[in-house]
């Protein structure tokens, strides 16, 4: 089927997602759009997150902002991993400054009933009326994107955030079969969700399996591999490039990648060119600064961007990134320079 | 000199920590002693932690009682990393369900001034009563330990618990002179107390740098290692085991190890094998069961205890341990069976 919008086929951030050599690398910020621009807060209005998102034409603003205020390669779709759980009235909010809450969470297998498909048409219209205008509207790619089924399922069965996931891993390794099947229910939600983002417009899509990183490598394999592989390897017909990402996840970094992914997320534990040996030819990169580093000024940054782009040596298949998201106390004006700098890498002699 | 109380040099726990063969494998919790215990609910009492600490017969109780009911085979200190930066008015209290907070956090080069000298006769008298009683009746080596400078400071900093720790990094970063000014502060810090705690009997130090893991390993070894060598080096001459611990650290632990450990704390995000590959053969190591995994019920406890202790596949020093420390919703009788366990390990050929 077509989609709406040009392919940007040959835009810088699509040609190193699939390796190929760029004019320069391409940049992006994982929430880019948000609570650190001033923008954002003029538009973003009261009320949850939840709200903006149902609102497409205060999604498309939000979501170009950045794209105008920083040149970045891509835009990612405003929006939340949880939208899909919430659309389907699993009972799920956002707070503000707290992140996806749940009012009855997730306990036993008859709340697997809960977890109807999704109809993104009928569920989630505002989600493509979104992505269709933006697609329409933006001179680059779009970047689609949901939660995987471990980090979407520890907020279900937490009820909020989480330092320990405890009753996640309780659930997991205490019934293992319960466990495979809120996994599996979830990896339909995301296939559905993913699919009808690109149907619309998405070029590439993100999977953020954010709290992976919590996992021993075992536990991964066994328990969460399964579904991530599930979603991503449904997505792989969509012929669009699937970013997979978690935060703390130097020693899965080969697992999330046999997961079918084409780019491998790398937050900052890891410097990019250990993970670049670890993961091999087969993935590109996206990272990974540290985005505390942001809130210690240009100069701290400049330092960091510098060695992160010195360690991927020029190698094609790097996207570079934070390796998280945008804190909120960030200087647009850092992250400006820092794209300046990353476009402008290697930096030409001095003139003298 | 001197110290109180048997050496304990042929115990499981000491030999084990110089990589001898031992009879069994020794085995203690990070934070055995407190939360999940209903005898310490009985004694623990009202108020701060701090007055417990301050209390040596309750703060030495306290220390016995999981010795008592777990049989382990170490005991460790009830006290806390900020004890010293505590007793020398530096305005750190410790609240219920937090952790430390902070009055008025470090800011500038004058709050260098509120970090005098500890002298432990004088500002700790209870820590040293304390450990002199302990090292006295106890049966198993008594464990003394410090914060390692970055954790201390990244309280001090932010004032309390950090998700991200942007104050630390933004005052590492951006004033890298005064970083270096407090880290070695600390380190003095931690040299006067860690040597005090061993004149008093303790058998060994652990130098908790929990959060480290949060730092890249150009951060770490730029910014944090020379403070924590310092340390380590400093009580190398106490001639006691030095465990070296952080969370989520498994791409330092080669930089940690060689700030002057014996033994390297692993948390569960490495598999046993894979870290002691990675640290080579100077190290003992400690861990490294997922604390969640207690949440989870004896068969889950028992599946990955058998996997750790598979992979470590009978090599001297091996330290059984959680990789953080025990969580307050743990059922004492896990933990009970979990001793036995690692005790009884290889488990003999059953009766049939």
């Amino acid at each position: 089927m077509t989609t709406p919008g040009p392919s940007h086929d040959d835009s810088r951030f699509l040609r190193a997602c699939r390796q190929e050599p760029t004019d320069a690398t391409p940049v992006w910020f994982m929430r880019q759009a948000g609570r650190s621009l001033p923008e954002y807060k003029a538009v973003r209005g009261e009320g949850s997150i939840v709200d903006a998102i149902a609102d497409p034409d205060r999604a498309t603003e939000i979501t170009l902002q950045p794209v105008r205020r920083y040149g970045v390669d891509a835009a990612i779709l405003y929006s939340d991993i949880v939208t899909p759980v919430h659309a389907i009235g699993f009972g799920v909010t956002v707070e503000p400054g707290i992140g996806p809450v749940v009012a009855t969470p997730f306990r036993s297998r008859d709340d697997l009933g809960r977890l109807r498909d999704l109809e993104p048409e009928a569920d989630t219209p505002y989600v493509l009326e979104t992505v269709r205008n933006l697609a329409a509207e933006l001179e680059v790619p779009l970047i689609g994107f949901a939660g995987a089924p471990f980090t979407v399922a520890s907020y279900l069965i937490e009820g909020g955030p989480s330092k320990n996931h405890g009753r996640t891993k309780s659930l997991m390794l205490g019934d293992p079969a319960l466990w495979a099947d809120l996994c599996d229910r979830l990896a339909d939600l995301a296939i559905t969700s993913l699919t009808s983002q690109v149907e619309s417009g998405a070029r590439a899509i993100q999977l953020f399996d954010s709290w992976a990183g919590s996992l021993t490598p075992a536990m991964y394999e066994r328990h969460v591999l399964p579904a991530s592989t599930k979603v991503l390897e449904a997505v792989a017909s969509l012929d669009v490039p699937r970013i997979h990402f978690g935060v703390g996840t130097g020693e899965l970094l080969t697992l999330m990648g046999a997961a079918g992914a084409d780019v491998m997320g790398v937050d900052w534990r890891v410097p990019l060119d250990v993970a670049r040996d670890r993961l091999g030819p087969t993935y590109a990169v996206q990272g990974n600064l540290d985005p505390a580093v942001v809130l210690a000024g240009w100069e701290a940054v400049e330092g960091e961007a510098a060695d992160i782009l010195t360690r991927n040596a020029g190698r094609p298949g790097h996207i570079f990134n934070l390796g998280h998201g945008v804190l909120p106390d960030s200087d647009p004006e850092v992250l400006e320079r820092l794209v300046e700098l990353v476009h402008a890498w290697p930096p030409g002699p001095t003139a003298s």
